[in-house]
């Protein structure tokens, strides 16, 4: 029986012309990643429109069931709606959907996976994978380390997200409104409820009726799911949006269950796969969106023990659309390949 | 005998030429305070320009000792090694000097005020009075109503600091990256170790040896003195740098010795003189910089419980140049003209 990794598949990219989708395609390639026919594909509304992938021009068809047949494993990094409606025809039809939309994750016949974190939740998969969100993804990665060396009772996080978060209309919504204020005029608004431009706002996504904004509760969820956690760790956030094309930050003040040293949680984050640490402050050493822009790891600094307890701060930092979304997706299906499940 | 606030005061600003300096010079204008004579001061480097002030120009002269013979009130938003040559000889002259720079706030002959919270502090004054630093206002002016309401235990801040808290060249860095970035070009670095266009930095001022910055440091002691903060009172902190011209952001979570309801919370912070409440999250009501940028008051938003415990989040912004700079310089000096000690 020849081994499944040597066989090519059948890949299809859906939301294709988007953020997401064009960094899924420009990684398959740069991965190596066995793809034999590749399948563009998007709303009704791009379909016709072209993508790149490894050097080649690709025609992007319309998303609809019958694009599937025959597919082994399909991205998706488009609305939830759609989703919705086509991971179960990949699925019907004995392909896997990895999908990048909320819509799946917190569906307990859905495994949400870290491929570092909690890849044995695949084995479990039926033709649906969901990728967390891209905020909470770095928020594992730097917290998983931390959990294993000494267990974990809260997290404080506020992240700092970058634009790019929602999309390609994220990153047009900031360049568009710099150039009206370079020009001297009002920034105008679409994407966001206020000028993004030379500002923060302390909200992403929307708002819930309890106050809270619907990316914070992700984050809460999406991580008590990856990484097991019992309801008793407490975890406290705040996302906030910054002017920052690409990369999401955040500070986290973690109690551990046992004293864990900073010298020590450098240790245990920088052997952690994914997880690069750049802490040097004598040397102005800290990582920023612009050092992990285009790549794959979690970058962690700044890591201290609190003065008041024997809490540790870090500050972690990851290319939103890599790490955060593509990368992930791809792990996963390279990861379902090495276990034989696709 | 006449009333002390019939006197016009002569008044100093030392540092004229400067970021908060200019606005020193507005905000005496605006807020009609009793300036008899002007002089405007800066070192050496930039005596013989001129700064406007009530509609007129005033020649810059270099600040030296002599220049504060009959001052009333001197206003310093210039370099510590100034203040400290300076300030001390403001007091000689039986004037008072309002330092905006780090020099003598930890003093513990100088009070470190803020006129709504410790305005009792200037009854011991010897000559010099010191104003925080522009982060640690925001962050007490948010604090105090929820403590003097139901006592506090521990908050847990991270903060998102405009580029003016470092002045012209941080404006000046921003502006000029973003250009830079704009033609294609690589960003040129001046005043910060690293580009802040388009990213943000976990570092404020410098870092110490213990990997913390001299910004977070400064934040939890000036608030210790301020709010007289028992040792057992847990403050956790992390500055972060973004990429917005005025207003520093925070996000705050507040742990009481006796539970506040969201509810509690607002109310208390919108009767506390200089705090507004912008709190509407279903009508996409939070404050930003952008909103608060010219105002006098601190905004505070997102007031809601923490999903695990009874602690209360909240996010506050403040213009870093006007109530954490000068607006809180020339209420310190009011209310010392209103009491009657100047």
């Amino acid at each position: 029986m020849a081994q499944p990794s040597d066989r090519k598949r059948s890949v299809a990219v859906v939301g294709a012309t988007g953020a997401v989708g064009e960094v899924v395609l420009r990684l398959l390639a740069e991965r190596r990643f066995p793809v034999g026919e590749l399948r563009a594909l998007a709303s009704g509304r791009s379909a016709g429109s072209k993508v790149r992938f490894a050097g080649r021009e690709v025609m992007v068809a319309e998303a609809r069931p019958e694009a599937f047949d025959g597919v082994d494993f399909a991205f998706f990094a488009a609305t939830g709606s759609l989703s919705k409606e086509l991971a179960p025809e990949v699925a019907r039809r004995g392909g896997v959907a990895i999908d990048k939309s909320a819509t799946w994750r917190l569906d307990p016949n859905v495994p949400l996976v870290v491929p570092e974190i909690n890849p044995d939740a695949l084995e479990k998969q039926r033709g649906i994978v969901a990728g967390p969100n891209c905020t909470t993804i770095g928020f594992v990665m730097a917290l998983e380390p931390i959990r294993r060396a000494a267990g974990l009772r809260s997290v404080v996080v506020t992240t700092l997200q970058a634009v790019s978060g929602t999309g390609k209309p994220g990153l047009e919504e900031l360049a568009r409104q710099l150039e009206e204020e370079r020009q001297g005029k009002a920034p105008t608004t679409s994407t966001y409820p206020t000028p993004i431009a030379h500002n923060v706002l302390p909200l992403c996504e929307s708002f819930r009726e309890d106050g809270y904004s619907t990316e914070e509760i992700k984050l809460l969820l999406e991580a008590r799911k990856i990484m097991g956690l019992a309801d008793s760790v407490q975890v406290a956030m705040t996302c906030v949006r910054v002017p920052v094309p690409v990369g999401h930050s955040a500070t986290m003040l973690i109690e551990t269950e046992r004293a864990l040293s900073p010298e020590e949680a450098r240790r245990v984050l920088a052997a952690f796969p994914g997880v690069v640490v750049m802490d040097e402050p004598a040397q102005n050493v800290f990582p920023t969106p612009r050092d992990v822009a285009g790549r794959d790891e979690v970058l962690v600094g700044r890591i201290r023990k609190d003065l008041g307890s024997e809490k540790l701060w870090l500050w972690q930092v990851s290319d939103n659309l890599r790490k955060g979304a593509a990368t992930n997706a791809i792990q996963i299906a390279e990861e379902m390949i090495r276990r034989g499940l696709a």
